[in-house]
């Protein structure tokens, strides 16, 4: 079965997939993009992610590319024509093509562009015994609450993490205090009990996961504290995690070099990846 | 005479040149250009041009697309083919094509798209009245010494001067200090007779014309400090000014409103605005 993208109307051979050199996306990062996991044939959280791609275009003030309806059935035929019922669909919208020059043009029309992948699944050394992060300046801009295509901060970021043998980069601000992975959002479990997240302020993205967990936490063995921690802390917690629409929670077991509480998957932790994953499966059953 | 764009390797009619969808530059903003301007045939100031091209994708550790002769020869080569003698040339290098993953991927071949195109004359009315800034805070990522496409908060202050009636927005830092314009460097001359402009640091851009300009200041009746100025000695200047590859430098009599100075173009900046253009003609002489 041939790979099959989505490029302004057409399905095209992947190969032969692509945009005008003008499209602003390539000359200005102008568009924006969202990323929905794929379990047994259904977009999970497919309203969160729309609604995020919508405050996303309406914050730069692109044209919707489509109404919501027919996205949908974009998606599904993409879906569809790869064969996929477990992965990941990319879609990305841009301001449009038109002659290079900074300000919004006259007239154009919206880019949109997507692409559908299988998974595979998540590595089981990872589950059980959990991924590294360090921690690393947050050089962004101070709008990453947008889901922008202007990712060369986080694309060095996460090079620096594997370069310095981790999974992910935890991103500190001029405070000391952690913002979040550069494709994932952060959380620490500390020793008093606390489960923390940073709220959302215009330096973090809305995480899809981050937000559907959130609604998860009834009768947990930990209290929800939404605030900003610091590098400090994350060294201190008693375990830690990080959340995305790809591998939905990951463990995180050592945090700079340092193991984080025993150094093994907490049960806060594991109890949280359990709910996250049955919230999946029932969406999809 | 059509056209033509340079897009990896072939010369192509502009309406057909595109890049694929998964190159890096149109989904993580993970490319630099330049622009250079073209006088007479002549390519202005382009060892600089070349050697700040180098260092951007040095920064960002992406492999050269080929050597500065052969690029020499492109860019030589699309100029011709479009009959270009007076206008602006522009070529971004991206990582590449590659499946998206944020880490830098292992192989990967550094895409290279040129254009060219027709510059008209700077209007007579921005060289005789000036042009109007307005200040607005500096939202970009920490490294703007970088020239790479990750140009969205760039935009976003360009339209935004744009409808508040403006040429340019100048960018301003935490500490209430111009950093520069969203494509061209900001100068003042205070009613002290000091000529100034921001120094060289990871939160502006070393234009090519303001290194060029910093050459050209011999007996000039200002003298030159390079340091950050506050908004409000721009508010106080008795002269203002901006500069780029494309209209090498525009006086500024208007800043938020408020007329700079007397409201008039200033003698130092009629000065430097002949000397800019002397250099440019000597080059292309």
């Amino acid at each position: 079965m041939p790979r099959i993208a989505y490029v302004n109307g057409r399905y095209l051979p992947h190969g032969a997939a692509c945009v005008h050199i003008e499209d602003r996306g390539y000359q200005f990062a102008d568009g924006v993009y969202e990323v929905i996991h794929v379990h047994r044939g259904r977009l999970i959280d497919s309203g969160p992610h729309l609604d995020r791609f919508e405050r996303s275009l309406k914050a730069l003030r692109i044209a919707a590319p489509m109404s919501r309806a027919a996205l949908y059935l974009v998606l599904g035929e993409l879906l569809a024509r790869n064969g996929i019922a477990n992965g990941l669909v990319y879609f990305q919208a841009t301001r449009g093509v038109a002659p290079r020059d900074h300000k919004f043009p006259a007239t154009v029309r919206t880019s949109l562009v997507a692409t559908a992948k299988r998974l595979k699944d998540v590595p089981r050394e990872q589950l059980e015994n959990g991924v590294a992060v360090v921690t690393t300046p947050d050089i962004r801009w101070r709008r990453s609450d947008i889901k922008s295509v202007s990712l060369l901060a986080n694309i060095l970021g996460k090079q620096g993490a594997v370069e310095r043998g981790a999974f992910e980069a935890w991103q500190v601000d001029a405070n000391g205090f952690v913002t979040e992975g550069t494709s994932t959002n952060a959380w620490i479990v500390t020793t008093a009990g606390e489960l923390v997240t940073r709220p959302l302020d215009t330096g973090i993205l809305a995480g899809i996961v981050r937000g559907s967990l959130l609604g998860l936490l009834e009768g947990l063995d930990a209290r929800l504290a939404e605030r900003a921690f610091s590098v400090a802390e994350a060294h201190a917690a008693r375990e830690a995690f990080l959340t995305s629409s790809s591998s939905f929670l990951l463990p995180v077991t050592r945090i700079d070099g340092v193991a984080v509480g025993d150094g093994r998957v907490g049960p806060v932790t594991r109890e949280l990846r359990r709910r996250i994953i049955a919230y999946v499966e029932r969406q999809s059953a």
